[in-house]
């Protein structure tokens, strides 16, 4: 990618970049960590980026600012906000890289609902490290782009590299993801079904903390390996109908770790179930479609581009369907 | 009971009995067996009889029949019918037990609304196993027309013994239930609230063998002892709050193992979810209540009878809910 070349030079004269990354969707899901602090994960996951829905950064590295500032979808966030003290974290570790101290703008917005069950922290992560990297003038592999990107959200590791990825689990620097597939490798749509804009009550670095409390996780974790395996394999075979299987199943178990935490965590809502009911019943009416749900009421429709159509049609007859948005696979995290 | 022992007798002279018996609702559940002819379970489990609610069945054993009858809630059953197979293999038992043969006429019939997650079979095999021994002659202990019930549907062996029952591990002989507290020992109510009246796709049954071929199968059965014993320490000390976390965890360990199996089985339907957010609601409101469901898509809301009116009408303006039942502790399974 030449042009990315061009951009991160330009981008490290200036002292300023703007990167784009897109949300994914968890096929294989990571719940809990081996070390919460570098956010490694206790399992391995494979995920989709949904190239329709976008995250985009700006960063200015900027000597006359006695601070961070940062913006979100034109809301200024003040120093005490978590979401500040998350970001500036964040920007902290690619200042150590560096070695500077400078103060940086951060401007970001999304063109997608933040808060519930689309992976908007990923997107928003994998955005900011490629974006704060390039502005502190400094050339990241993908790799270790992915590991920063990981630190601020593990699931923004996944956001890294292009169409369908796979995060491994290993150190600080190895546990990062990669692509096993191109965008143009499968055209899978994900029809996300917003039943809830509200945002969760519990976010996922706490829910993170609490997967250990469930006595069905470490069963969960032992599993995990087993299904990325059978699930990366369907993927590569373009097999729906085999991967369907796994990926509802992977979720079914992770909401199950949630619900029988301590406190338990209970994401589904009336309108999560009536669509998990609903799938199964357009299955056997021959809608080839399959679910899955990340840490939120919203439940994402797998399927693909054939019946995109009868989906979203089916969907928006449901009586707790809000909004529906529809990605195809997206490329990678890139200065743009 | 002396009346029972008079009952006994004119049973045996008249080689007819009626007896009555409750459903009980489970606070640590049975899913999985060890031995599925026997129904000998993976784990113990505890319950309450559901004292509202009852079976009634009469057993005549009559020379001049050539084959069983059986009519339940007034419809007559064929001889190929799964039902009907399912009460004759239990009559056999009793048949083999004082070796006649003897042909029966037997007659159920539910106050309650059967197959939705209220647990008819109990009810109706507790009942069937005190009216069919004692018109066959037989005095068994209350052990033994546990053990009995227990072979025609493992959660009826529950419904022997009276109040507060545990199912305890054992082989055919010992694997049975014991009242661990009387009906008045705690007067708890079971707000059940139906959320749907048709007859489930999959019965217990079914559902029993299918507990195995979920990865989250053995991590539920490895922590069910902890449950137990910490339910019933909860209900011994009359602690709604220790003992409505259990039950509700214990609740959702089932539904994720049963979620999980394969091929797998989705008892929860929109009304089933709407009324587990709407708990956690109410409870965060003052009101103590607490949930659990069955292999149904009905929830059992536990309360203390202080707050059943206001569990009530809270549940009666969820827009899924059909009907709701109300019922305290029972007494034993018994002739009348």
């Amino acid at each position: 990618m030449s042009d990315q070349t061009e951009l991160r030079k330009k981008a490290a004269q200036t002292r300023q970049a703007t990167a784009l990354a897109h949300p994914n969707i968890a096929f294989i899901k990571y719940w809990g960590n081996q070390d919460h602090a570098l956010r490694l994960p206790i399992n391995p996951s494979l995920s989709m980026n949904l190239g329709a829905l976008f995250t985009q950064t700006t960063v200015i590295f900027d000597d006359s600012l006695s601070h961070d500032s940062l913006t979100i979808n034109q809301q200024d966030y003040t120093l005490d906000d978590p979401a500040y003290q998350r970001v500036r974290h964040h920007v902290d570790i690619v200042r150590e890289w560096t070695n500077i101290s400078t103060h940086a703008r951060i401007e970001s917005s999304s063109n997608f609902p933040v808060g519930s069950g689309i992976a908007s922290s990923a997107a928003a992560f994998a955005a900011l490290s490629v974006a704060s990297s390039a502005a502190a003038g400094l050339t990241l592999t993908e790799a270790q782009l992915s590991q920063l990107a990981r630190r601020g959200s593990g699931s923004a590791s996944r956001s890294v590299p292009t169409g369908y990825c796979e995060w491994t689990l290993g150190n600080d620097v190895d546990s990062v993801a990669v692509s096993i597939a191109p965008p143009n490798f499968w055209d899978l749509q994900d029809v996300v079904v917003v039943v809830s804009q509200e945002h969760k009550a519990v976010g996922s670095t706490g829910g993170h903390r609490l997967a250990d409390t469930s006595s069905l996780q470490s069963a969960r974790v032992a599993g995990a390996d087993d299904r990325l395996t059978r699930c990366r394999e369907a993927l590569l075979a373009r097999d729906l109908v085999s991967m369907g299987a796994i990926i509802e199943e992977d979720a079914v178990i992770m909401h199950g770790v949630m619900m029988s935490s301590q406190p338990p965590l209970y994401y589904w809502n009336a309108g999560t179930m009536r669509i998990i009911q609903a799938t199964q019943q357009w299955r056997a009416e021959g809608l080839p479609v399959y679910f899955t749900i990340d840490a939120g009421p919203n439940v994402h429709l797998i399927c693909e581009s054939a019946h995109v159509q009868a989906v979203v049609s089916a969907a928006k007859q449901l009586p707790e369907v809000q909004d529906v948005l529809v990605s195809g696979p997206g490329g990678p995290a890139r200065l743009v």
